[in-house]
């Protein structure tokens, strides 16, 4: 973990040398980089320069402008970081790799790739908590907790989780809270992946929770149980006893299991799992060297509001048409902060929707063939390998043989050397191959291969014939595949709606994406302003890589030295957001914003433990902080105590002092987010550092705000110990709806050697001291980690800078037009604010009946996604443009919410009903303002085309404003399924 | 051009074992590929089987099913195909090319790649004739025409033509007929490219024009001269007084010239250039190895109503709106026939629109700057070149220097082998090299090298910082760039339009693209069943290739060995498409159906003349005939005379026999479509045939609808001598909004010999006897041949006569439908059409007032494309579906037709009035239909959703109907200039 310089590849060009490439990227990225803007956004400021606006705005004592040694010092041109990409990219060696264990080869329907994946309509758009301009995804969510429930035979299924370790860990935690945590114990059988097991017990830990692997003979203390299914060995087994047992103990039973082996095997709902999840990685998307992929997490009736992660539901809007929302938000860390069942914000969107669609355009019979031809080979395998005289471990199988060898070591060296092949090794004497999607008949060969020349027994050389012949021994074919075994086999068809069973050939598929994408607002239609979410350009020249075999094709567990350019990646990453961030090592392994909180306050736990001070566990936690920070502090085993603010939103340093000295022996943290999440950098943040400090304890800083830190300030600087980052947020991958995301965390030395670890890949780091695994794969959702490479490359060690002073100009020149409109609250002494800033719309309740919900769902019929709304403050909006938006977008926007401002005084004035009018009604969609019996006090025009530029570009809201308390009451999560008639 | 057979390089796999891979293709591409479907169709139309019905459709003696023998027969999967494609892809070699002559490394902006290129709602879309859902590429387009206008600085300019060498030969054609063809000298100054003499010469020769290369003494025959600027070898040259002396006589002047060096040099306009063409290629556009590549072609006031080519003008709708549509039509071969001035019918629309895109990205100062730079770096280049002692010929240069060496062989190969660069060679004593945006600081290094090398003067080595030292010396830098000699320096202001100084950042940009797609209508909005046309499904493995640098970064003039994909490939394209044609050799030069055409006739007339008969130049045209077939035989030299039909739409085989007896002598030709542009297999064909052949003319066959023959029959067993086949429509590459094309041309070897070749590229075909070059590059648009080549591939030998069965049967069960709603024109004995059929509106005139065009607007209210509009019928509908329509889309179609005929039934029994009604005022914009003061005999609910489907999924016109009166009489094709106030 300890910091790389990265190498100077390509030669840098002096930027002011006429052989310096045309194709510079900070010019592209950064919206008004250009002298005539800027100098117009200064001069509305007020401010002489932009130094003296950062001057502003960045106490003294905190803006150190300690230059970066990120290189190129000038940034890459978007070609020439391109090259150095490739050069990187061929350092990773595509081998074939059947190591499975919850990652397969896969073909991606190149329709959804070209499509979801590289499309920026789908992977811009953020979380859909406007259900009126996010339809699409929200529908393409529900086909994903439909094609789940369907298949795990469970009556409600989440819209995702991160990954199917913690998609465990949190089916433990779920069965924990349901007993109250009054028991103890719980069964992972040995049926379980490896890398499950280790989250599993990584969560375990802080809660006491004893995890065996043995059952006991005495279930008293057992509050759940969960096997995998099909096994990590590959067989196939019956848990019903093991599910009755866990029910007789009053526990939940959990069950792992396989999409894809679902569609030919009989759901866990029959031996009564309570909740199924898994990985649906396979179902279209990319290995990534192990992520990003959704989990899916779906559970009994009795479980429904108990389920960790977002759920999309079925609501009516306000002309009671059937619309599609996030559905029992309450539950979620937003409103319960440490009351939360789970922390979990950014999920998978981008991911399962992907899922989704590999389902739509596949349909039940194509997976169900593809799932046939799976087993059909693997059956041959078997039947192959056995005739060679090697013993077969498991008797049942979908995917996955696990086979007796002399020398485990010896097969996987003789795969990968002789055939480019990885096996996965068990054990010494116990190699398991996986069968996927993509395996062809000569793969199928070399695997025989691979065991035939390692077999002592006398054998006729193996060709494509033999695997015919068996073939044909065992009578399978296109039309007549393998079955599995009746005990196993599913009854009853699949899938049976019909989103699965109409988009089959791509032109259908092509169109259903299409027009879901049609009634999603994204960065593609207009700025998405949301406070603490950063939502800036995720440029092309970052996002292209994620499609090149050698980022996308690679699975996880691979042998290092087939990961060259990872490796090589990973390590300048680590480096520059430790140098950001002022900080001394780096772990990229958390994949959300929550996951980092949650990491690096386990990480302090650890760290703690290992100086002797396991008794500390209080963490302060200011009211303001975003709701997944206590949610986090909670699942690291911390006890929350809030911290106040002042009426002026800054922590309340004497509170802070009180509950430090209060707390002083069992003061394990301090979370504090930076700027603050009211958008102010806080002068006394040091000093709350050293009260911290002082009293034994470490300070986490949240760096959901970090886009207004970089270059001029950092965490390390601070003092702080820790902090995470959103790579979302900060470092350009793209929101995908509600994810993927990268939460890596940056630490001082005295934590490095605590930084997560992996059960099955060795990292870098300090293996002894390194807490268990906190996400799946080593580095998380390594994929995508490309995007925030390249982004920091191309805007090189000096021009980084740039996005933070720009992302303060563009704030607080938006603050400042809207100034004499609305109260903006809690600006610095200097009357700036940070990267962001806060509307207030509380007092339009009073006089015009207005609120904040008003404002931000009228925003949509000015083609506008709204603020942040109502938090960290009720009845507000919080701002964040970013340095990515233009000077005429931040105007087009200024003029919008200025516009309502006048139409707010309309209804003050009495020119407009406080009931009926333009807000209370809005969206409009445009069947709304197509019904021939007007009777509003407000023309269609008036809703439609509020400003001139709306009649040449439009947002159309799809659906008026959703009923929320209809959508919880009738909680309704999945597709309807088909008509009887329609079904063949 | 011999047929060559595939290397089957994968092995096939049976497709009925289980070892099969599941991502075959055919399945996705044909629509109805569903044993219930297609049961369902077929027994609405009472036909026992699919091979029952073709029988029905095509006469006994017509219907072959010639086995055909593409390998491989079963097709590719989606995966194997792109293996395959990645092992020839690899056999081409990527060097560095600086040959330039028309073709430059550019820098494709990502964003537009991503969103232009990549993007199927772009690419798939067709010529915007429905301007009221094309309004997107439309105003791109005018950015287009705006561009070239400003650049050239002549007042107008078309939306794109094939590529520099026809642009340069529509330029002779339109000075030659200026003066009527009184005059018959053209003079081509030394500074034209060879490619584009090549092509002059070409279409010269069948008007008797002389070219000549040296100025005649006298000028009386002289009609009209074409110079480059800059020139070929680099050189700038003021042809001010060839420009007055070509005046003087009464001619028009023609300058080739470069929009990137424009950006520096005075205009053309300044020495009165009447037409300046050229090639917008290296505005972001890849090389790909030739093309595609929009041509831009300007011209002086006087000229505009002749102007080659379509033309973007803007006009108002019926609300009195600014709106865009194609202007002045009636100029185009679909009014003027054999009297067009040009035959251009496909264009390059997708690159005009990425080279527009590039301009509006850039910018003014922008392209400037990348101007500025390759002048400078080729400033740097000649002083270091001078300095080895070397003798630049050109003393004036932009960006080329054209050297004097000993021996120019032993330095091209010097610059392959020991640098991986390719220079440009003009005699054995003359090399040029080109610099463009991608040559950075260490290929100016190598090139420098590459002469210092093979000097024999002494020097010191060179590096970098001699680099350093010249720019010093020059006293050159970003900021201060060379600056072109004064005399030819451009004054004043360029492109100081709005839309070139808006989107300058990647957000911008983006939202910029998406907002224009949201206007256009496109595959992926829904079936656009344009008769004629075969808009069928364009996949994404198809496409996805192009974006590959071994087929995109290769210059056409590379040495062959370079290109050892592309040559299998191609070869291998010929191949297959000479089988699927029967016919025995492929030129796959021309670049779009009418390039096909012209391209055909010069070859007959070719082998005509070889065989002493010389004096044939009638061509007999049917008055059925697409407007291009009479164009293109003027082009091509001969004497159009037409031939009858008979009112059953067939070819009236009485009149063509009088007419071929009549002219037997001269007869050249015979050019028919096949199925007829009615939508018939005339049984009667081969006898027209026989005729023909009997009088000695050749026949030549229109493949524009070769869709409904794949398989079945085929024009070589027919017994044609030619076909053309446009991939564009047949093949799947997509009709990118109006181009590319691709027309190659198939022959019976007897006219093999005389296929096009190229006077810089050595092709496989008879030198001697060759037709000179119909296009500027050897193979046309070669980049995306590759388009058509996965397509067959993935089909397969068996499978793609699929596409036929099922465009037959989706075309008779539309027309089953359709049927006892309209009358339904010329279908054959048996009932049937074949892939196309045309509908008659011809009767609604008289009972409700109601024509075509009312019918084809009311269509894009129910969210389609019109069919194909008056043509060949006029006051009908022509309809393809094609193969890839599914049967719920054919459905959805013929439901709007229904609905659109109750509508009608309305006004016919008086409940809605004639002038005012949902078809007469169709199409209807959002803003139509939100006006407050609604005083329409129907609802606005019924003008927006006639259909349920349409409240779920509908595609708005962002216009009304256009007003083609006024925008004809108004002509104006370029955007508006910034008003003064807003100029910087
Ligand atoms: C301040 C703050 N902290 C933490 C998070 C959680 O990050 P994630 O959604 O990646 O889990 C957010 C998310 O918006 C945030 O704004
Ligand atoms: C019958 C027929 N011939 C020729 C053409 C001309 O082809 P292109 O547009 O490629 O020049 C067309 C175009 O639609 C056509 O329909
Ligand atoms: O483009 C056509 O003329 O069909």
């Amino acid at each position: 973990h300890l910091r790389l310089k990265s190498s100077p590849q390509l030669r840098s060009v002096r930027a002011s040398s006429i052989f310096a490439p045309t194709d510079s990227f900070a010019r592209r990225h950064v919206g008004p980089l250009d002298s005539a803007d800027t100098e117009h956004m200064l001069k509305t400021l007020g401010s002489a320069s932009i130094d003296a606006l950062v001057a502003d705005v960045i106490p003294d004592k905190i803006l150190t402008r300690r230059p970066l040694s990120v290189q190129p010092q000038n940034g890459f041109s978007e070609s020439e970081l391109t090259a150095r990409l490739k050069e990187i990219a061929n350092k990773n060696t595509v081998l074939r790799s059947y190591i499975g264990a919850g990652y397969y080869g896969t073909v991606v329907p190149p329709v959804i790739q070209r499509n979801i994946l590289e499309c920026p309509e789908w992977y811009t758009s953020y979380t859909p908590y406007q259900p009126e301009i996010s339809q699409g995804r929200l529908e393409s969510l529900l086909n994903y907790q439909t094609l789940v429930t369907d298949l795990t035979g469970m009556s409600i299924a989440n819209a995702s989780l991160l990954d199917e370790g913690t998609a465990a860990a949190e089916a433990m935690l779920l069965s924990f809270n349901a007993l109250r945590g009054k028991k103890k114990t719980y069964y992972v059988d040995s049926s379980v992946h490896p890398q499950t097991l280790s989250c599993i017990k990584s969560r375990a830990l802080v809660f006491d929770i004893k995890i065996v692997q043995e059952l006991p003979s005495d279930d008293k203390e057992l509050f759940g149980a969960v096997a995998q299914y099909p096994s990590t060995d590959g067989s196939i087994n019956d848990f019903s006893e093991l599910g009755a047992r866990v029910h007789a103990a009053g526990g939940l039973f959990s069950v792992a299991s396989d999409l894809l082996a679902l569609t030919l095997l009989k759901p866990p709902s029959e031996f009564k799992a309570d909740i199924v999840f898994g990985t649906s990685q396979r179902f279209g998307v990319p290995m990534g060297y192990g992520g990003p992929h959704a989990a899916f997490f779906a559970a009994a009736d009795s479980q429904k509001r108990k389920i960790p992660g977002r759920l999309v539901g079925v609501s009516k809007d306000r002309l009671g048409d059937d619309a599609y929302r996030l559905a029992l938000q309450t539950r979620e860390q937003h409103i319960r902060r440490e009351k939360a069942t789970s922390n979990i914000c950014t999920a998978q969107a981008l991911l399962a929707n992907m899922a989704a669609m590999y389902a739509v355009y596949h349909g039940p019979k194509g997976l169900q063939k593809i799932a046939s031809r799976v087993y059909s080979l693997t059956s041959v395998l078997a039947t192959a390998i056995k005739s060679l005289q090697y013993k077969i471990v498991n008797e049942t199988w979908f995917d996955t043989l696990t086979v007796e060898v002399a020398d485990a070591d010896k097969i996987l060296s003789h795969a990968v050397s002789m055939f480019g092949i990885n096996l996965r090794k068990i054990d010494s004497k116990l190699v398991a191959v996986s069968i996927d999607e993509t395996v062809t008949k000569p793969d199928v060969l070399d695997l025989v291969s691979i065991f035939a020349n390692l077999s002592d027994v006398p054998h006729a050389s193996v060709t494509e014939d033999t695997l015919d012949d068996i073939a044909g021994t065992l009578a399978i074919s296109v039309i007549k595949p393998a079955i599995i075994p009746e005990s196993f086999r599913r009854a009853g068809k699949i899938l049976n709606y019909k989103v699965f069973n109409s988009y089959h050939t791509e032109t259908e598929m092509l169109r259903y994406i299409h027009h879901l994408q049609t009634k999603d607002l994204s960065l593609a239609n207009s700025m998405i302003p949301l406070g603490s979410c950063t939502m800036k350009l995720n440029a092309t020249t970052q996002m292209a890589p994620l499609s090149w075999p050698q980022f996308s094709n690679l699975h996880p567990f691979i042998p290092r030295d087939q990961a060259q350019g990872y490796t090589e990646l990973i390590a300048e990453l680590e480096a520059d957001l430790a140098d950001i961030t002022g900080f001394d090592a780096t772990s990229l392994q958390p994949n959300s914003g929550a996951q980092g909180e949650y990491t690096g306050l386990r990480v302090i736990k650890a760290y703690l433990e290992a100086i002797g001070q396991s008794q500390r566990n209080v963490c302060l936690i200011p009211v303001s902080a975003h709701g997944t920070n206590p949610a986090s502090a909670v699942m690291a085993g911390m006890k929350v105590v809030a911290v106040k603010c002042t009426a002026e939103g800054e922590l309340d340093i004497l509170d802070l002092e009180t509950k430090a000295e209060k707390h002083k022996d069992e003061l394990a943290a301090l979370m504090v987010t930076y700027p603050s999440t009211f958008g102010v950098f806080e002068p006394r943040v040091k000093d709350a550092v050293n009260i911290v400090h002082d009293r034994g304890g470490q300070v986490y800083m949240d760096g959901a705000n970090m886009n207004a830190q970089i270059g001029l300030c950092s965490p390390g600087d601070i003092g702080v110990d820790v902090c995470h980052l959103n790579l979302h947020k900060t470092f350009c991958i793209p929101h995908g709806g509600g994810g993927p995301g990268v939460g890596p965390i940056c630490v001082k030395s005295h934590l490095a050697p605590f930084l997560p670890g992996h059960p099955v890949v060795s990292m870098a780091g300090d293996e002894m001291a390194a807490i268990q695994p906190v996400a799946a794969a080593p580095w998380g959702s390594a994929s995508i980690l490309t995007i925030s490479w390249a982004y920091i490359k191309m805007m090189g060690g000096k021009g980084i800078i740039r996005s933070t002073e720009y992302a303060l100009l563009n704030a607080n020149y938006m603050a400042e037009r809207l100034r004499e409109h609305y109260p903006i609250l809690y600006k610095n002494a200097e009357g700036r604010c940070a990267h962001e800033f806060i509307v207030d719309i509380r007092g339009f309740k009073d006089s015009a009946d207005i609120e904040a919900i008003d404002v931000a769902k009228r925003l949509q019929d000015y083609g506008f996604h709204a603020p942040t709304m109502s938090w960290p403050v009720a009845g507000t909006l919080m701002i964040e443009p970013t340095e990515s938006e233009s000077l005429a977008e931040l105007d087009r926007f200024c003029d919008a919410m200025i516009a309502i401002r006048e139409e707010i005084r309309e209804i003050e004035q009495g020119s407009q009903p406080k009931d009926i009018n333009v807000l209370k009604n809005s969206p409009h969609s445009i069947k709304d303002l197509m019904r021939g019996d007007w009777d509003r006090p407000y023309s269609r025009e008036k809703a439609a085309f509020p400003l001139p530029y709306l009649r040449e570009r439009k947002f159309w809201p799809s659906v008026t404003r959703l009923n929320d308390t209809y959508g919880d009451l009738n909680l309704f999560c999945t597709c309807e399924p088909l008509a009887l008639e329609n079904i063949d």
